[in-house]
């Protein structure tokens, strides 16, 4: 019984046909260029495979209430090409199978609360850090939703004392997002991430900012697991120092499980949001 | 067929016998003393009375994680007379009914979502500004839990720019309790928040940090309602001052429902609570 996921990112698109077991029988990898453009070659590779249902994790915002007459729309990206576009709708035209229809970041989650560092958990919180700041989170076992998805890399911060950065999110500026996603990096320190791994003041900064983003998802939520990916949480060593701040902002209010296993990588790495694809294509069937 | 309800507060016992359509025949108002003095005067009057099942929305930190050995207690409050008291087991021992338990803020939750401001929707934010500050949430029509129940007064603030008050939070200093709860806004003015309803730098400076909170909370949980109440909300004009930050916080970067339907104060007034109990005993007995 196989599926196809598709994650689908500002930069690129992942398609895969796979099982809910996180094995991948086939993938591509196509550039996101306009809808025109990439969405038929997608629908061609799935074309191509005997596939159940679809499930599709995609950059935002989008539409996730199904009652709503704009359900499965990409709505009001900055990438204008994908604006307004019914990104649903276009696949379900061609490909005739049921079609589950998420975030990127909720996708992730679902893929590492099923088969990675949350297995066998109610709840967890996937968050990545790259070119912005996502969080997606499954709440008593199912992807968190209200009246939209969560947005929560834009939440606002307290500044470090010793950053003068002016953060570079177009709407608040410096929110988290604004100050410690991997261009804000860039730019306030002129050189990239990756670059910097042996600064100790940048992960300073950097983990103080993540810590009080974690304090404020944990105090609304109260996920079972945390787990941190993206490009950014490649830098190892920002783990611990985040997981001590968290410990010092929270400063004993609410019991935690050992912080070590609280605040954790993704385990299945950078596959975690086509794994969850898989899985959100099957729970689309029924 | 008639159910139980328990809102157990800090300084207070509220119990009542009623319906799930938010009919209450009779109710009592007990002193909170001490679990010896109070409990078995609420088993009495519920023994007097024919009652289905029981719902309790308990003053924190309790146990709700029903795989939990301390499942139904009171954990590590500061009332020490309650510290690790086993709440729930204590009613159990003597009524011999279902009882659901919650939070008492998770119960007002569920009392609005039913029956008041939020009837209708999926989720809802229930927030108490008071004594100290507590919210609760209906997230897809369930309670909010995860590893624990939300404790989302703890969340921090940016200071206000003409804020010198230290903060009183035990924890957290100045936490969005610690600066604008009742008692902080009494300590930091000096007068009690009702002696203090004319004075606007009061209401500009309490708008700010409860904006700041709704800002976090939305882009975390997306609510589909936010409903204020507790003491310090009945003060009416510190309304429009929060939906007007919050518009200007979140800056257009979520879509939101037209502001004044959006936040808004409980429409069960002071029943929220004891209403949601009375629901919750109903929901315990499946
Ligand atoms: N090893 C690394 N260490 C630090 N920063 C990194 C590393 N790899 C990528 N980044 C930063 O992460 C961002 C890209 O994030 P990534 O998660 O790889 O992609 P995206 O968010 O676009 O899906 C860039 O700003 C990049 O500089
Ligand atoms: N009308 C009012 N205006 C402003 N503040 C009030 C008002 N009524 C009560 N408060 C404040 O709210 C707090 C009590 O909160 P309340 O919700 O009534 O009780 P509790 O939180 O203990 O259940 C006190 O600090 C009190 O000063
Ligand atoms: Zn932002
Ligand atoms: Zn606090």
């Amino acid at each position: 019984m196989y599926y196809g996921g598709i994650e689908a990112g500002g930069t690129k698109f992942v398609c895969a046909v796979g099982d809910v077991h996180g094995n991948i029988l086939e993938r591509v990898q196509l550039p996101t260029l306009t809808p025109e453009e990439t969405i038929p070659k997608v629908i061609e590779f799935f074309q191509h495979h005997k596939i159940q249902a679809l499930g599709v994790g995609s950059f935002g915002p989008i539409d996730i209430n199904v009652k709503s007459d704009t359900y499965g729309y990409i709505t009001s990206t900055p990438k204008t090409a994908w604006t307004n576009y019914p990104f649903l709708q276009a696949l379900q035209m061609e490909l005739h199978i049921p079609i589950g229809f998420n975030t990127d970041v909720n996708v992730a989650a679902l893929g590492e609360v099923t088969l990675g560092a949350a297995k066998g958990l109610e709840s967890c919180l996937y968050i990545t850090v790259g070119t912005g700041i996502g969080a997606g989170a499954v709440v008593q076992g199912n992807l968190l939703q209200g009246y939209s998805h969560p947005e929560m890399g834009h939440i606002l911060v307290r500044r470090h004392e010793n950053d003068t950065y002016i953060g570079k999110c177009p709407y608040h500026k410096d929110c988290l997002e604004g100050l410690a996603a991997g261009p804000a990096i860039e730019e306030r320190w002129g050189k990239k991430g990756v670059e910097l791994a042996h600064d100790s003041k940048v992960w300073e900064i950097e983990a103080y900012y993540i810590a009080q983003a974690l304090m404020q998802y944990i105090l609304v939520l109260s996920p079972e697991k945390i787990i941190l990916g993206g490009g950014v949480m490649k830098q190892q060593q920002v783990f611990p120092l985040i997981r001590e701040k968290v410990a010092s902002l929270i400063n004993g209010y609410v019991d935690l499980p050992p912080l070590e296993e609280y605040i954790v990588p993704p385990s299945l790495g950078d596959n975690a949001g086509i794994t969850g694809a898989l899985i959100l294509a099957k729970q689309s069937e029924v």
